[in-house]
């Protein structure tokens, strides 16, 4: 797998959102066509490995014929057992380093913080990607870490040494300031999970962040 | 790896039981000395994969100077990550199949059935034991399948292909009349896990297996 990952659009697929392995293949059929540039499987504890693994291979299998990658929440198991392109842990998983070790040098492995102190111990020769949230209030996660805001969200990102997402509350209405910061791309769950027209609702965001950028680089 | 493993009395781990990852630690230093001869690390939903990794590298040092081998349960990263002895799984786990690949062929891998179809769908080729239950009731697995009784143990247990343990509520009140099945051991949870004199409750299981087996050797 070549080594440049596309962090644009960034959708986390939540199968209660999407109604189960099914409507997450739909989603993604639909995301892909509209701009998403990488898929991510997370299930907090909805689901037993045998699901993790039957939804990893059905993900796969819809994303097999294109250039987006899936990643695997948590479940270092699930992406070995579905050869999946790569794995996003946070600081209540396995290790970064332990993590590396077990995936190999070729899968994407991509790591949360959410605050500074965080960040200062980031393992940065072993990831390939920085998640930073949640941005805004969540609902999508149990259990998150207070909202950052944006400008706790630009200060934590300057200081990447790897491209970074960022996540948590975002949506059309937020978006754009989050792209204004300058950071690789956005993460969202419910913004397209659940959407009654996933497609429109694809294309807005794919919109919204070309014409930050674009506006950005008249500046 | 020598490729043998002794059932006799094999030790299921709850954290809530004995009180978290230290409350584990001592009570396997106390069984290894007592005559059980298998450990297992099974955390249901209260541990985050930094939890399972933590205790899972605590008791692997807890057991590193005696004979006695690590099983994790479900969690195939774990084991990885902690270098454990083997996998114990479960219907709702990874196929074991795909387990066997993920771990090669040293480490201990373990299956559990409850009922005859499951038995009939064994993958008796990647398998090292069988888990049969369980039992009687039990209040320390979430969803558990119905209890087998004796009679359904003694009819699935003559039909295994490599060594079983029984598993499900089984205590003092109630372990001779499964090792008089003349099964390879039996698992327990609750009736180690958090007793007041760990030390004599491991003993007198240990004793009364062993009455059983004698006896038996004598008809």
């Amino acid at each position: 797998m070549a080594k440049t990952l596309d962090l644009s659009l960034y959708l986390v697929l939540d199968p209660v959102l999407c109604h189960g392995i099914d409507g997450m293949v739909k989603t993604v059929q639909i995301v892909v066509a509209n701009g998403v540039t990488v898929v991510q499987l997370r299930a907090e504890n909805q689901f037993h490995h045998r699901q993790w693994y039957q939804a990893a291979l059905a993900l796969k299998a819809a994303l097999s014929h294109t250039p987006v990658p899936l990643i695997i929440n948590d479940y270092v198991d699930v992406a070995l057992a579905a050869d999946a392109d790569g794995v996003h842990i946070g600081q209540a998983d396995l290790p970064a380093q332990v993590v590396r070790q077990l995936i190999g040098a070729d899968k994407w492995l991509g790591l949360s913080i959410s605050n500074q102190q965080q960040l200062d111990e980031v393992p940065w020769s072993v990831i390939d990607y920085l998640g930073i949230g949640p941005i805004f209030p969540t609902t999508s996660k149990k259990n998150a870490a207070p909202a950052l805001g944006i400008e706790q969200l630009a200060k934590l990102m300057t200081q990447r040494q790897c491209p970074a997402v960022a996540i948590g509350g975002i949506n059309e209405t937020n978006i754009e300031g989050v792209i204004q910061t300058g950071i690789n791309g956005v993460a969202v769950v419910s913004a397209i999970c659940g959407q009654v027209n996933i497609q429109q609702a694809t294309a807005q965001l794919v919109k919204q962040i070309g014409q930050v950028k674009n506006k950005g680089m008249t500046l």
